[in-house]
Order: structure tokens, then sequence, then C-alpha cells
């Protein structure tokens, strides 16, 4: 049976639209926490076949999900704790007990704002591989320093390169030891946007996520390992049609290409990328 | 019967709702036009009695609509165009044949892409007043000068205060003879949306535009007469579902304070702001 | 004999321009005290009389003055310790023992980095005015609340107004009971670029600070106090020569409406525009 | 005999710095022509030799000049004119007789006003490489068509990164046949700024342009042949000193990293970045 591809980029509701239809996916496992005091939920979704990245959409990989509902409030001090969570997480995925380089992605349209997350979250971030490579790790006061690089290589319609060509050149030129790319990413539902980030190893896939795998960032394709941290910040317009009527046919063709997010995206998204930021430069310190 | 009040800021949708209901609508009346060469049609729809305002949820005032396909495309010659016709229309409402002060207002969020259309349009104004008021209006080399002045005064969550409160005070303390205000606008459907031009000399109304008249900004609040231009760039969320629906039990309560908008609206912004502004840079010349 | 007039903002160094010349003012107060742990030093200057104000070329009035070498650094600690002591201050200068509504004005030009500070200060503040009026005190969850209202009013060549026929129209429409405004100043020293910050209750005074007072952000001339908070961030070009060559006439006319800034002048204005956001956070938490 | 380097971006000025010393160079040819009716002084100025190299403190390459004092006029129709005439010349850089890829490389910090010229100028680049190779040059209704790709590198303090090894890694991924660099120069006199663009095909060099090359953006490095184009937008504060004084001591260690810029930068950038976009939106068209 045909079934009408909403467009998540978290795999959790990749898996959670399966569940409505009381499917079962093999080689797709899920491991589940939840931290009542701070109210966080953090989802492990292990896609461990093809046929498992077939089902769902996505790539082979594991995906980190933590759901924090009051992340769409303005307190500081919570997202602190959120920022510190996500490093401690960051931290096992980067493998950070070594020194490492670290080339952080700013990815995403800076000029249209909630495709901003990304472009903030870099100019917020502590850079330090050129104060390292100059001056020695003496410079920064430490015996063990990562070297912390940031680039926001903007969007197509800017820049008429693929995403993937910029990092692929730059990678190959500066060769760290891992990429991290944040991105605002398109959830399934509106109750999700802003209250969750997504962790990942799977890369970031321009467009569908199966298919033409060349443009990937991945790290077959880049050579080294990449990070994914993402925020779904819009929903599709034309997913909440299908989800309010169940009908592809009440999706309009005016639709496409619209999105759909919040009035108050602006603080929004200061707050989020700062989150993101802060998380970087905990685990990279 | 109880209609679920879909949200418009144009007038042409507001009377297109009752067509399609089949309602005719005492005290309002509607002339239109069409610019075949150029594929621009103008709709003037007369809101002429309380009644009407009543029916339309709009306030009784002229309001005049350019709708011009065209306009998203990248044709700077199309725009142009535009920004001549739009010219005429202004010179009309704003009695240019006599030398008029003028108070240009960008209303909105420069930080959220869709609602910074009034903020970058008055970026490209050409500012005058203060240079005929310093050198008089030799110093421009004209018999007849306008003076031009802008402002943007921020949202609520920005500044704490209302609109109506920062315009009011301004226009008391400067006495313009006019104001304009240029706004980004919703929509009812996507397909007007970054296409359409509306002019108005009724005012604008936060929130629902009938009831608390109280922040209006309007002649009779303000003084001195205000002309309103804008452009739809976004649809509510609500709204989109209800079409697709018709059932108002289908909106999410998720919903709540989200809006549609296509993904290139930071091109698109960039280009509208300042045809407006080139509009008026013409018509106040 | 003439004096080549210096332009400084600040009245500390007006002063010290004096002391060179060995020359005393009668009519200025001076009083001095040094935090030795913090390396911050606070002057405070009182200019008492008219002829101090014209020896001086300030107006009468009080100018306390930060000085914090080590506010170049890129220490959040040592920030915070500023803004602390910089709350104290302003506690006392805007009377907070008792609620008060204050409307913070963002002077200067947010398009020129150096000139950028007091809207960026603007962007970061607690706004809170809006919430208080629509849900009360309550909704802060706090018996004594202030009011804390925001505008970024931009420049002359953008508005085409006074700063102060803005100001004055928006004072007399929303009644706060203070003024606070911030704006980046001119030092006379490049060695006081960035690292001094000035409070005063005399008043901004565009242009020479004396004569002209028609347009002058003053007590007077707005009907309620003014609390200035300024950060030199520029010298003028032609100071810097004056101050190398002790002659006038070696000052090229190319000169003329030249500033200079330290390269680094992004990090440094968003630095230095959250420690004072944050000064006036804690002062009117 | 030691002489003090003034800092000069400007082959022109560096050679008049020798004029005035009464010193002729060997290995430096000059070329001047001047268009009366449109005030444009052009001068090629082309350095032949290792010898006029290190005399010139400027790499072997030809430097063009255009002068156009009215540059700084915010007259419409005279930057149209300018763009033309650079479009001329660039035609004849590039080669565009034939089929180009160009890679446009917007140097510099667009945080820092008079360091955005670059960034601001690839904002209003037309980007069409990503177009025509997914659709072909039909899409632009063209036989011959050029490829232009654009990218805002960022500065080292933001990115970790030497320029040199972002643009060679995008160089190398993309392969583009020419290199286009905009950025804001340094001139050692105020009376060029904003009024002179210099086109070179010599490279572009961080640093003193003498002695370590490692990191410089040319020919030799990157594999494909650069063509340069810079506007002096600021004056190292240093270098204004040594003019008036001809003392070196003269100059206070405090202005180090100090530059000197007319108050007005933000709307001469945007008007000579479009100036400069329009000129290659000719060029390559």
């Amino acid at each position: 049976m045909e079934r009408f591809q909403v467009r998540t980029d978290l795999a959790l509701e990749a898996r959670e639209s399966f569940e409505e239809d009381g499917v079962e996916i093999r080689g797709v496992a899920i491991e589940e926490s939840y931290d009542e005091e701070r109210d966080i939920r953090v989802t492990r979704v292990n896609i461990e076949t093809e046929n498992g990245a077939k089902a769902m959409g996505k790539p082979v990989g594991t995906y980190l999900t933590l759901e924090a509902p009051r992340l769409s409030d303005p307190d500081e001090g919570y997202h602190r704790e959120v920022s510190k969570q996500l490093a401690r997480e960051l931290k096992s995925l980067l493998g950070t007990e070594e020194e490492k380089s670290v080339l952080v992605v700013g990815l995403g349209n800076r000029e249209v704002t909630p495709d901003a997350l990304g472009p903030e979250a870099v100019n917020h971030l502590m850079i330090t591989r050129h104060v390292v490579r100059e001056y020695g790790k003496e410079a920064l006061g430490k015996s063990k320093v990562h070297l912390v690089s940031g680039i926001v290589p903007g969007v197509m319609a800017q820049t008429g390169m693929e995403t993937f060509e910029i990092i692929k050149g730059i990678v190959d030129e500066t060769r760290p030891d891992v990429v991290v790319a944040i991105d605002a990413l398109a959830a399934r539902s509106t109750k999700r946007l802003n209250r969750t980030i997504q962790l990942s190893d799977a890369g970031i896939h321009p467009g569908s996520g199966v298919g033409n795998h060349r443009n990937s960032l991945t790290k077959e394709n880049l050579g080294v390992p990449i990070v994914a941290i993402g925020v779904p910040t819009v929903v599709d317009a034309a997913t909440i049609i299908y989800d309010a009527t169940g009908d592809r046919d009440a999706i309009s063709p005016n639709l496409n290409g619209m999105f759909v997010t919040p009035k108050d995206i602006d603080e929004t998204i200061r707050r989020l990328s700062f989150t993101i930021s802060e998380a970087l430069n905990i685990a990279l310190a």
C-alpha cells in the first residue's frame, strides 16, 4: 500500500508514523530514558540495516533525540542544563578524551530566520584553531586542547555550489578529525518545533535522504566522521494539511515550497543557537 | 449562522469569502480593471457603511489592490513598472500636487524575514526632511519639495510599547501632513503571497480590526491621514487547515501563533521592499 | 590664549586636558576611588557652575566614570563584575527603591559597527512594560516591578528627524519616570577606547555640547530625568593628529568626518553592549 | 637609508611615495589616461621585475586604478557609468569572449562596516552556476553563459582558518576557470577613501605583501588565475600620524590595530558594493 511520505528530519517521528500505522520495523532499535526532574526525554533510534533505512526513509546510523518542552521558555538556567546534557552526549560522540580537531559547519540561510540556527550557533562558538596553530597550546593555558574551526557556507541560491562541494574542499585542505554540522530541521508535528534536539552520526542528506547520495555530507563522502546537530524549526505546509485531512489531494500546489513556523521565531533561534554553541563550547573546552 | 473567521488582511479576500458563500454585502462597492499587457489587476473595494465594515471585518475606507503575479519573478524591469503604477496611485492618495511632509513608518519585526518588509523598505527610502530643514529647498535643486522622514518603531516584544504610542508621539512632535505605513500582511490564500499590494486609507488595526480601536493607526487617532501599503507575505497556519477541511475542529491548538511562508522569502522581501520604496521615491521626488 | 578644542565626550578627559596645561578649574569637583582587586577606577566629576561648564565644554551635572582596562579582554566573569558594579551605580541614579517606569533609548547607527553599541544593548534588554500593563505585576511573580520599555530611534540620515524629536514624542505619549540613553562616545585618547564607561545625568548634546541646546536630550527639554550611559568606541581622526603634533594646521581637511577605531570592534561592541544591558537588567530586575 | 613603511594596498600610492622622495624605480612602468567628461582617471602600474616588487612592497603584476572622485556622491547614474567602465576592464582581464566559470570571493568581515565591502558585493551578485548545471544553458535563454559562484569565507577570528585554506579547498573541489576576490583595502591617504577602485592580477597577500607567501591568494598557490577588486575604505591610524609628523616615534603604541574611516561609511559601503557587483553582473551576463 502506498503511503504519502510526510516530510520529517527527525528519526523519532519517522518511527512514530509507523507506530500509528501499527507496523513493526525490522532493523530499527529504540531505547528511551526520561529525566523527570528536568523533563528531558532522550530517545536513541538505531537504524541498523538497509532494510530499516528504507522503511524509515533515513540512512543507517544512530539518532539521539532530546525532547525538552521547556526549551521554548526563556529560562536561561534551564537552557544551561540542556547545554550541559548535550555536551555530555557530544563528548562521547566526538571522542573528546583525545585531542580533536573539529570543523563546525553552520548550515542554512542566515537571512531566513528559522533557517539561521546553524549560522547563528557558529557565531557564538569559541574558535581556537588559529590561536593554537600560531601560539601553541600554551596560549590557551592548557595541556590538552581541541582545535575548533567554523564555517558558514551559505545556501546554493547564494553560492551556486552544493554545500557538499564547499565542505569537502575545506575538509580536504584543513584535515579536521571530525565535522560537526548544525542545521535547522523540518519536523512533522508543530508540537516538536524548537523543543527537540537531534544528534546523529548518519550524515546530512539534501533532499529526500534516500536515493542520490552524491552530495550527502557523510563519513563516506567527506572522509572524516560527521556529527549532525539539528533542531526542527519548521514544518512543511503540505504535512500539516495531510495530517489534518489524511488526504493527499487536499494539498494545494500553492503550498509547494511553503513552510510553517512560529511568530516568535527570532527570539527562539537566538536562544537555541546559543544553547547549542554553549554545548559545543563546554564539550570542546 | 456562525462562520469561522478566516484571517486575512486583504479586503479583496474578505469579500471573496462572501462570494463563495453566495452572500451579497450592502455598503460595499467593488470596481475592477485589468491591464492585460502587464498582467496587473487593480481592484478597488469601497467599504462605505458600518454595516459593510461589520460584514467584511474591516473598517470603513478604500482598499486598492494591485495583483501582479509576475512580482514573484526576479524581473527588475517588471518591478520597475509596478513601482511606477504604485507611484501614480500614491500620488493621488497623498495629494502630491501640493508640497507634503510625509512620515513613512516601517512596521514589523526586522529580525523575522517575512515581517521585515516595512523596515527594509524604509531603509531604501530617500529621506529629505532634515536636508530641507537645514539647507532649504535649494539644497535639492527644486522649487517644489516633499519632506520625507522615516521610522522603524519595532514590535511590542522589542519595545514594550504599542506601535500606536510611538507613532502618535512622533506625529505630535514632528507634525507631518500624512503618515504612510508599510506592513507585511497575512493573506487567506497562499496564491496571493508576495504578488499583491494593497493600498488603503482605512488605517491599521492591530488584532482583529474590529472592536478595540484605541491602538489603531487611524486618521481619527493620529490626527493626520494615514495611507497603508501592505503586501501579504504569510498565511495563518490555522487558515490553510480550515480551507482544506472546512472544519474548525481540525485546527490543532499547536498551530496557534504559527504562520506559513515560502522558502525563498529572503529574496522576495528584498525585491518587494525595494519595489515599494521605489514607488515612494518616485511619488515623492 | 586660544586652545584647539579637542573633541571628547568624557568629562574625565576634558578635565585632564586642563591638568596638562596646569590650569585649575573653579566650579568642578573631582573624587576618585580605586578597586585594586578588580582594577576598576571610579572617578566622579561634578560640574557645579556655568563657569565650570564653560571651561570644561560640558554642561553642569555629575559624570561618573568607570575605567576597567580588562574590559577589552573576552573574560565573561570580569564583564559580569563590571555589570554588577554598574548596576549598583544605576540603581542609585535611577532611584530603584521605588517602582520606576524606564524608557531605554539605544542611540546611534546600528549599521556602523562602533556606533551600534546603543542599538545592540537595547536588543539584549529585558522588556517588561507591555507584560505588566497587560497581565499585571503578578505575571512577573513579583510585588515590586519596574516597567522597562526600549527604542532604537536611528540617526538623522536614516530618519530625517532629530533624535530629540523622536524621543520627546515618545516620552510625552508614554510618560516614563526616567529615560536611560545608551550611546557610543568619542574619546580623546585611544587608550580609553572600549575600556571606560561613563554615567551622567547631564543629558546628551548633539554637536559640541555647548551653544544650541534646542535638540539636547536633557531633563529640562524632555520633562523627565535622563541618565546617559556611554562608552568611547572612537576617537576623532583630527584629535590624534593634534595630540601627536600639537599643531592645528597639521590636520588635513580630508580628516574631517573621519574617526579612528580598533579592528576587532565587532567583538568588542558585542561584549560591551551585553555588559551594559546586563547592568540594566540587574538594576531593573 | 631606512624608510618607515607606510601601509597602503594601492600600487598607485606605493609609487607616489617614491615620487615624493624623488626616487626612480626600475622595473615599474606607469601609464595614465583621464576621462575628463566623467572625471575618471585610470592608472596602470606594471611591476615587471622582482626588483620593482621589492621597491614597491607589492608583488609583480598589473595594477589598474580607477580614480573617480564623484563615487562619494549618491549619484546612481554616475555609479552606473563606473560599473560599465569597470565591466569593460573586467571582461578583458577575465577573458569573457570564452565561456568562463568564475568563483567570486567576498573577503573581509561582514560585521565590521568598512570591511563588509566584499561580503555585501557577493550578496548582490547574479549567481548562475547551480542553475546552468541543473537545467543547462537553455534555462538562462542564452547560447553563451558564464558560470558564476560566490562565497563569503569570513575572517580568521571567525573561522580559525586561513582564508587561503578555505578558498584553495573550494577551488580544488569546484574547479573554476578564474577567481575574482573583492576586498576592502587600506589606503595611505584619506583623500582616496571610497573613491578609488583597484583591479589587479597580482594576487592578495595577507600581511605585508612581501615575505611569507604561503597563504597568499595567487595564481601560483591556487592553480587558477585570480583577479582582485579592491576599494580603499580605511587608512591605518599610524599612517596618518606618520604623514602629519614624518616621525615614526610620534606613533603611539595605542594606535596599533586602529584604523581611520569616515562616519557615513555604511551608506558608502552599500553604494560601492552595489557598483562592484553591477560591474561583475554586466561583465558576466
